[in-house]
């Protein structure tokens, strides 16, 4: 099966690490060899990842010295997509090379960094709530060097930078990456959601955005007709009544359990809601099965014993 | 024919810029329309392309906040392949989605992040002499926070931080890149040379060094069997008494002659020396023709009426 897995972030880099490279560069090897054990079940895996501390220290690291041109946000996540991309790649490639299996040794992998469509007319350019980078105090945000069409807005911490956060409509490289996979190769795509990009009088152009990455990595899994897509995060499933005393996995999902969910408020805490939401557009539109679960419940999930589970389960 | 073309760094930043995004979009921009009269002409092309002033600043950036983890050398080169390749890539579709030829619109365009190998006794890596970065004076030298592992010697202009630059051995995504352009894919790749990579107990290990780009490209022209390889530089080909009066192109190179232009010391000015190896070693290793000139000379020197040659003329 064609499985379309988004790392979470804690497979980059540690809760409390500030992602020094060799910080980064441990934790990717660890998340390489949940990685191979998942390609020796046979499957063909396309891999996305998210990119938020990665851009965060990047943008203030531009922001940092004024006889250098700092560059726009639109090419600085196309810049942590081969940043973490590379780094991923080695780790898998050196993997695969000591995995002793003929057919895992030779597999090649390749970053694809990846440009995504959205609409001009996406309602999020008109309010972007999506926070970015550092938060500043009163003092240090008078002193702050505000670029061309940048906007900051309070919050209880201090001011930040709000960008908006469109729908992916179309990933431009989604023949590139079917192609790859359907070859036998490993692809790392979609990073950090891909490169937003606006088309404007026939011609692509990058944006100052930042695209959800499960919605990226649910795009992308319908576009290249995976059968199923696999998130990776820090919890191992959906809970009722998360982080309280009676918390419960939620093995299943369907559309009815979904709205009441939504109903009951349960979809509030954390970053659970997009990943749901994420799994059930794929699944509306042709996909076999997604799942939510945590990197070491993955093998388990996708024998159905493990993690929360949206569509039909998986046949062995 | 399939042709790797090396552009030069006057194909993306203006010769004084300092680099800006917008600068950088424009001159992209502008080389894209000479990439894309060139794939008039029926060729398949793989670009490559240097990344000194992006990495230059990006070295700077990284060193200018101390709360936030700079990141080395061998990860910024990366994270450069794709700020240029995702800003070409663009360009390149655009100009190809407006070019009003079925063949040409619905060709992809790829960046594929490279990774090169080096041996790990390359005499470089005892004897570091390829100059990054600024300069600094006496005052800011003691100033600066030096990494592990970072070397600075004293030029005219000051201190400056110097990185092996080991000879490239095999580029690690060379399948990959031959069979995408052999699908008829327009694929960017071993920007800045690539990642360096030793191998260590059977691992791939990044290594913080800077690999020529004109040899990484000719390297990889002749592991993917390349027909030709189209160096694009800042003058139209290569003279004898550069820069004097009697200056002389040199139409074409064979090994006597380069013999000859070395021994009186013709190669010394610029950066030609590693262009015209670079040739050589590629026209001796299999590959047909090598040719240097500039970007507005490219197409005539590809019909053999401009630029310097090495090898056989190109039949039309």
């Amino acid at each position: 099966m064609r499985i379309v897995i988004a790392l979470g972030g804690n497979m980059i880099v540690e809760g409390k690490s500030t992602g020094t490279y060799q910080e980064q560069k441990a934790k990717l090897e660890k998340s390489a060899k949940v990685i191979v054990d998942l390609l020796k079940m046979g499957h063909d895996l396309i891999l996305t990842h998210g990119n938020g501390p990665q851009v965060g220290n990047l943008l203030l690291q531009q922001a940092s010295i004024s006889t250098v041109p700092a560059l726009p946000l639109r090419i600085l996540g196309a810049m942590t997509q081969a940043q973490i991309g590379v780094m991923l790649e080695l780790a898998l490639k050196n993997e695969l090379l000591n995995s002793k299996d003929a057919n895992l040794s030779e597999k090649e992998v390749i970053v694809v960094p990846t440009s995504v469509l959205v609409n001009s007319d996406d309602p999020s350019f008109q309010d972007p709530t999506k926070p970015i980078g550092p938060f500043f105090d009163e003092n240090q945000f008078t002193k702050i060097k505000i670029g061309e069409d940048e906007i900051y807005k309070t919050f209880n911490l201090g001011y930040r930078r709000v960008v908006p956060s469109p729908d992916p409509v179309d990933i431009i490289e989604r023949q590139l990456i079917e192609s790859l996979s359907k070859a036998g190769n490993l692809v790392i795509a979609v990073g950090g959601g891909g490169t937003p990009v606006v088309s404007k009088k026939g011609k692509l152009e990058p944006v100052d955005a930042v695209i959800d990455k499960d919605r990226a990595s649910s795009l992308l899994a319908r576009e290249i007709h995976a059968d199923g897509l696999l998130i990776l995060t820090n919890v191992d499933g959906v809970y009722k009544r998360f982080g309280s005393a009676e918390q419960k996995l939620i093995s299943k999902l369907d559309r009815m359990i979904v709205d009441d969910l939504e109903k009951d408020g349960e979809l509030q805490s954390g970053t659970i809601k997009p990943k749901v939401y994420a799994c059930q557009t794929f699944v509306e539109n042709g996909g076999k099965f997604a799942i939510i679960t945590s990197p070491d419940k993955a093998l388990k999930a996708l024998t159905g014993k493990a993690g929360t589970i949206y569509g039909t389960p998986i046949e062995i």
